[in-house]
């Protein structure tokens, strides 16, 4: 029977388990979760060698928020499948799943402890030369591999029921698409920014485009996408780069993922007007950050051209015209839904730690407006972008509110 | 246990089923199917004021092609639920469904044998006032109240995964997207027609628009259609109109059921070059379904505007321009779709009985080579087509293949 596990009993449970800890030092667990949703354990051997795992549960509800917003168990179904898809499709770029409990509602995993959140190694200006190869990879790979260019007809309607997912999709659609453009009680932004919060509310041509976005969201069923690619769920050491967290998954626009990693990536870059005293550093971390998406994108393209070459099924595509097509409609999509991932993140329920964290509040409210004044030039202006330079010239041009 | 019944077996079928036969009248049984899928019996109690009823069985194959192309009974409870769904978004415009049976993979419903086949009606030049009223309005509620506009995000996708249909959606992908295209064993046409037939399989313009429309028919689940809304599934009196045979119904682009019903339309058309020989009669009864064709589009949009109005669920999408730029999209789909049912019944696997019945060879030739060239005309360039009127305009102007 389905019970929330203490330390404890984690312990327990996983001792219990066949072929996971073999030895005999005795295993340590820790509640190391600091995601919004669900109850996260490391369990480790005592000693300095000793292996570890991850050990994640779901709530029936919303960690951060309680048991007032009830939230489906069975979406430690759908993260612990979409990890060993994602594995087959890009092998080693997921942490490898161990073991699943449908009562539990628990699975475990690799423990990747040694990685560092993307998130928190961008704000300290760090750099990882593999991570655009690896991620521009990671989506062609998964995306064009989950699509109808790769999968038979049948057995892509098979995986579409599979991962209908309606109450993680549910509160995406509430917290990025509709509350940050209306008086939602969930919305939460800095005082110093209210007018730009509030114009958001009145922007009929930036409104426009997000519902069509939302729309776009709500029906195309185009690839089996991660669903909530930002870069607090991609960890990363010196040399190697792995995505986790994909209990968002379900059959959408593949640029809603590319446009998670470059809207995040994007944030960032707004930030370090607060993160960044020295104005030439600053300029210098921007300007990778930006060659970071131009790489993103780049390796995402040549991969997605290469599958096509080798893994098509489909012979109706097969056709001059049709691929630069689909590019161009991914990357417009890709820079719609990077923007609507950026306001939500300002002026919505969830914020990230880029802006959080910055101490000054004017700093903050700079930062805070230019990823606004970014955000909103890729939604309205997407359909003008058909290379990932203009994207990037949208994006260093001026702009305001 | 499944098996095909016999007409015998049907008499003893329904008269063990409480209420649906309560006199003591012999029942008579015939088989009266004239489709390509399934069995259909009509079930009548002997005297002249005798009621009746229709049992339509799956068969675990395709009638027409036999048990070398299996096909799932599953349709049967497809068919039979999305009756329900659509009598209750359009109450009396479908038949009334009074029984199904899971393991017979049977159900049986109310008997239109009143009703005239809307595609034999118009092959005899008649006329039917309501028709675009009917039509229009069926193909509005059916799919703006079965779509994100009118159903709850959680509802909504509960439906897409009870309607997934894999087996009859690749049927569709395949006869009418693919084939036609491609050096196909199941393509049929006639031989005064091979250049017109064999040039398509070189016409890049026309397979690169193709393409787009089977994506969007693989990935966009827009409401749930009906599926093969041809004027085959359509059944007429002078005053009134019933759609059946919704076994193909799936989520995907509301274009495609509106196209189904204005290709046919267009078929039909081009169909009198063979059928009347007076050129005024002709001219006029084409002018008759141009008229139609503009009916069904006003009827159709002036009540997808009434339930946007009255009926919206999602408050994004209430915002100027959202619905003149929705209702251009499914002009344009119905446009594309339109074209590619048009195509595949002049040269694929199955075709239409408004063709085939015309005798002299010349004139049948003439007629399918102008059902070819408004059907690339529409598929080519509909991206033109803002209103109704272009559409029109799109069809009466001269055309070359």
């Amino acid at each position: 029977m389905y019970h929330a596990l203490t330390e404890d009993e984690v312990v327990e449970y996983v001792r219990a388990l066949p072929g996971l800890f073999t030895g005999t030092a005795p295993l340590l667990s820790r509640e190391i979760g600091d995601g919004n949703l669900n109850m996260v354990f490391q369990v480790r051997e005592d000693g300095v060698e000793g292996r570890s795992v991850i050990v994640k549960q779901a709530l029936p509800y919303i960690r951060v928020i309680g048991e007032s917003w009830p939230m489906t168990l069975d979406r430690a179904r759908i993260e612990c499948e979409v990890l060993q898809i994602q594995n087959e499709y890009d092998p080693g770029r997921v942490p490898k799943v161990y073991h699943y409990d449908v009562e539990l509602a628990l699975f475990i995993m690799e423990d990747l402890s040694e990685y560092m959140i993307m998130r928190k190694a961008l704000i300290s200006r760090k750099q990882y030369p593999n991570f655009p190869q690896h991620i521009g990879r990671f989506l062609a790979r998964t995306l064009f591999l989950s699509s109808d260019y790769a999968l038979e007809s049948g057995i892509k309607k098979q995986l579409v029921g599979r991962y209908i997912n309606p109450e993680l999709c549910k509160l995406s659609e509430d917290v990025i698409f509709t509350d940050p453009y209306c008086d939602s009680p969930r919305n939460n932004y800095h005082s110093l920014i209210e007018r730009e919060a509030l114009s958001l509310r009145q922007d009929i041509e930036l409104k426009l485009e997000v519902a069509k976005l939302k729309v776009k969201f709500l029906t195309q069923a185009q690839a089996l996408v991660h669903g909530d690619l930002h870069t607090g769920s991609i960890m990363v050491t010196d040399t190697d780069t792995r995505v986790i967290d994909p209990e968002f998954a379900f059959f959408a626009p593949m640029g809603f993922d590319i446009g998670a990693v470059i809207g995040n990536i994007l944030l960032n870059h707004a930030a370090h007007i607060g993160h960044s005293s020295d104005p030439l550093q600053r300029g210098e971390y921007q300007q990778y950050l930006i060659g970071m998406i131009r790489g993103v994108w780049m390796f995402f393209e040549e991969e997605f051209r290469s599958l096509w070459k080798d893994r098509m099924i489909e012979p109706s595509v097969n056709i001059e015209g049709y691929l630069n097509d689909v590019l161009i409609n991914i990357l417009q999509d890709t820079a719609g839904f990077a923007g609507c991932k950026m306001i939500r993140r300002v002026v919505g329920i969830a914020h990230v730690s880029d802006l959080e964290s910055i101490a000054d509040e004017q700093l903050r409210a700079e930062s805070e407006k230019l990823a606004l004044i970014n955000a909103r030039k890729l939604v309205v202006n997407r359909a003008r972008i058909t290379t990932i330079n203009d994207l990037i010239e949208m994006i260093e041009s001026d702009g305001s509110l």
